[in-house]
């Protein structure tokens, strides 16, 4: 286990919102738990809200029952968590309503502030302001912000501007919660502990690489919101490209920030555009209509609750791209994410290229190939899918294709797999950027995503329709099956 | 499941010791319960003895249910196996005792006469002339030999001559019951269905290979016939060539005898000789002394019942050898065998090259390479070491060496693994020569050994002594030690 992080104030802005109850509080919650939350350090919960501590700190016990569903409270642990929740009331819009905050969290040696950007991005550049105003911008302060950062590029530059007026790069923390996560990290051992997986890694031997992230979700209510920035903005710019690149970079020469952002980025810079002279070629849109999610009937994203009926936005996005670099060289990258699904399913397949030769044809006409799967979701884990002979006896060998867990994780049995948001704030407590978003990691994501945007905006058609719970329009099948491939959609 | 064998008549010459009670008749029982004897098959059990039908019927059973421990005899399935049961007496070295055979078992169009030795060597000759002399080696008959096959190249040559007097290259089928093993034929499988491991299998990726035999008992009551072979003889010469052989080979072009000989056969021709000049260097020879094996104490070789002082015969031997053509230049196999040794296992053990670059060196000095092992004994099974992060939070990543099971048997959990004679003498049923050894395979590998024998008797010193239940003398550690490298020996 690793030392407990220096001694911090975490202002929880939004403190009272979804993504805090549900993943933040809960997170410190196992921190405390596990011993990794200095003792001095706080808790504070800022809000718009009227609140006591006592009635803040008791909606922090409701929040933390109601989603700590595998994992009762215990009574003890509970106790030192509880001492160290405070709760400050500020308009945010109100910059002298930071005062307040500055009283109960003044900058003081020994004491690092990190202020969380738990609310709406069009406040992030209120919030910081305010704590300029009260130097809680000055080192060793810290920012963490949540996405979206931007909905283009213009925007999220201007985001950046305005938060780079108070803060420097080193004391930004831009979260993307899918670099939290245990099998994302063992990702970087597989690949870079392992001669066999780092020998095979390129263009010599990986015929392509599939990325799918779906949910079976549909809009959750937010239909105005989510219909503001569909699936490529929502998924892609953030998720899939930062899978995407730590799958597809370089060999870093430290496993620290600065090198691993630096190869992290040139994957990002390599990204073949896509233009609107091969959108329709390499990129399928879908909106799901009216259909079966497991058992129950799901409205069409037309019919959700506030739904526009001209709305154009795509609910499913299937893509095909090229990393313009030595190592991937004629490999291509598949991307695809949607919403209603059949399943929640958020994994990466790499499949190698095939035996050039079979000696096996009498029993096994074509040999499938190697693939390596890392799953994120809802379970993480790495398989192998191999052949393998079958025992038994026969003149003729009878191979069959068996799926070997690589997931290690039956071997460390007693330890339990932290949530991805216990590891991103443990790691900005400790002041390691190396799971976090670069500046300009999120710009030239946002290039890359505006530039398909814009094909689209060329193209008389709008998105494809796909019915709820199918894995997204025929078309999507149809980019793979173009080049003699498909969808891992089996596994 | 495959189709039952064709009609054939098993002539079991030896029908009494100790291989055919303790391996063949079962083995037999077994292809009788799967239901792959053909239901006109015979097994004409052949000795000395002056024995009636029924009393070798009862001898039969006796060693079915004293060697099949794990499976007791099934009494509907003894009923269909007891009426395939004969018995005939011959005195081999009576040329006209044959005929009786014969009357029990003449060329019949549509049965198949499979002679199988399991008698000393020494009675080859008189058997092959007494089946030739009642046309017992006419297409299609055919003849099984059990190892050994002579005791030097010179030797072999005057067997194989004989042999081949009477009978076909195509008729002859020369046991090493390693290559009837599941993992052996898997190992083909894992080779040659699965580009992943193709793409590894030289010496761009592989670091050194290691073979190891290794064997608990010691000479069990046979001292003087050990000591005339000894253990290069006894266990290199046969089964530690034939597993580097398939190792080895290239790639062949179809799954038939024709090309996986003439591949195996490339890899016995490119072996380094050992000379008087490389003996040294290179090869470790062992004898055992008193010690604990186990629990037990184990008395000396030279104090075995049966010794001669004088003896300089070998009970270990490891050595080190290059295979030189284009695809293992510079890949050293390491060779290990030898009785009294602290566990009966029997491995291969492929270690691959390190990882240039160390980017976990804060938490990990040196990273251990990859390693894949084949377990051919006690349990048949395949495994691969691998690196990967242990589960948990903290700035800096810890790894774990993890051990995956490649073995698939879990997944075939309704296959019981059949014993290597049942699968060799299914095939040899068959007519299927592929897991049988060449007569070319057969004076190839004796030339090598005549070679390292030759170059020892130039040596003055004998083999050095090493103490019963240890992994032979420490020369053996200094082997690998003086290139970097160790046995794996806590696999």
């Amino acid at each position: 286990m690793t030392s407990s992080a220096a001694c911090c104030d975490l202002i929880l802005f939004g403190a009272l919102g979804d993504l805090a109850r549900r993943k933040l509080l809960p997170a410190m919650y196992q921190l405390e738990k596990s011993g990794l939350l200095h003792a001095d350090a706080r808790i504070i919960g800022v809000a718009r809200d009227s609140l006591t501590d006592a009635a803040f700190k008791q909606q922090v016990l409701e929040s933390l029952q109601q989603f700590m569903t595998k994992d009762p409270v215990d009574e003890e642990i509970w106790q030192r968590f509880v001492g160290k929740l405070q709760y400050c009331e500020i308009d945010l819009s109100d910059l002298s309503a930071y005062d307040a905050l500055a009283k109960v969290a003044p900058l003081t040696k020994g004491r690092t502030p990190i202020s969380y950007f738990a609310t709406p991005p069009a406040l992030f550049p209120l919030i910081c302001d305010g704590l300029a105003r009260v130097g809680l911008n000055q080192q060793p302060s810290r920012v963490v912000l949540e996405k979206p950062l931007g909905h283009d590029f213009k925007s999220s530059q201007k985001i950046n501007n305005h938060v780079a007026q108070h803060f420097d790069e080193s004391q930004i923390y831009r979260i993307d919660h899918y670099l939290g996560k245990e099998t994302v990290l063992n990702l970087l051992a597989l690949r870079f502990a392992n001669s066999i997986f780092a020998d095979h890694w390129s263009h010599n031997t990986i015929d392509h690489i599939q990325i799918t992230a779906a949910e079976q979700v549909g809009v959750e209510g937010r239909w105005s919101y989510y219909d503001d920035a569909g699936q490529l903005r929502d998924m892609v710019q953030n998720h899939l490209l930062q899978v995407l690149s730590l799958i597809a970079m370089e060999p870093p020469s430290r496993l620290d920030t600065e090198c691993i952002r630096e190869e992290k980025l040139k994957v990002l810079r390599s990204l073949r555009p896509i233009t609107d002279r091969n959108v329709d070629e390499d990129t399928v849109r879908g909106q799901y209509t009216k259909g079966f999610v497991g058992d129950k009937t799901a409205p069409g994203y037309l019919e959700e609750k506030g739904a526009r009926q001209d709305s154009n936005t795509e609910t499913f996005v299937a893509l095909k791209t090229h990393i313009d670099n030595w190592r991937w060289s004629g490999v291509p990258f598949y991307l695809r994410t949607g919403k209603r699904m059949p399943q929640k399913r958020t994994e990466v397949v790499i499949t190698f290229k095939r035996q050039p030769h079979n000696i096996f044809h009498e029993t096994v006409a074509q040999l499938p190939p190697n693939r390596l799967i890392i799953r994120l979701q809802p379970d993480e884990g790495v398989e192998i899918q191999m052949m393998n002979k079958v025992p038994g006896l026969g003149k003729k060998m009878q191979l069959k294709p068996t799926t070997l867990d690589l997931s290690f994780y039956e071997t460390f049995e007693d330890k339990r797999i932290a949530d991805a948001y216990e590891r991103l704030l443990l790691e900005a407590m400790q002041g390691n950027q190396y799971l976090f978003v670069s500046r300009d990691e999120v710009e030239y994501a946002w290039r890359w995503i505006d530039g398909i945007r814009a094909a689209w905006e060329q193209v008389a058609e709008g998105p494809r329709s796909y019915q709820a719970g199918t894995w997204g329009p025929s078309a999507s099948v149809t980019l793979l099956a173009q080049d003699g491939r498909e969808w891992d959609d089996d596994a």
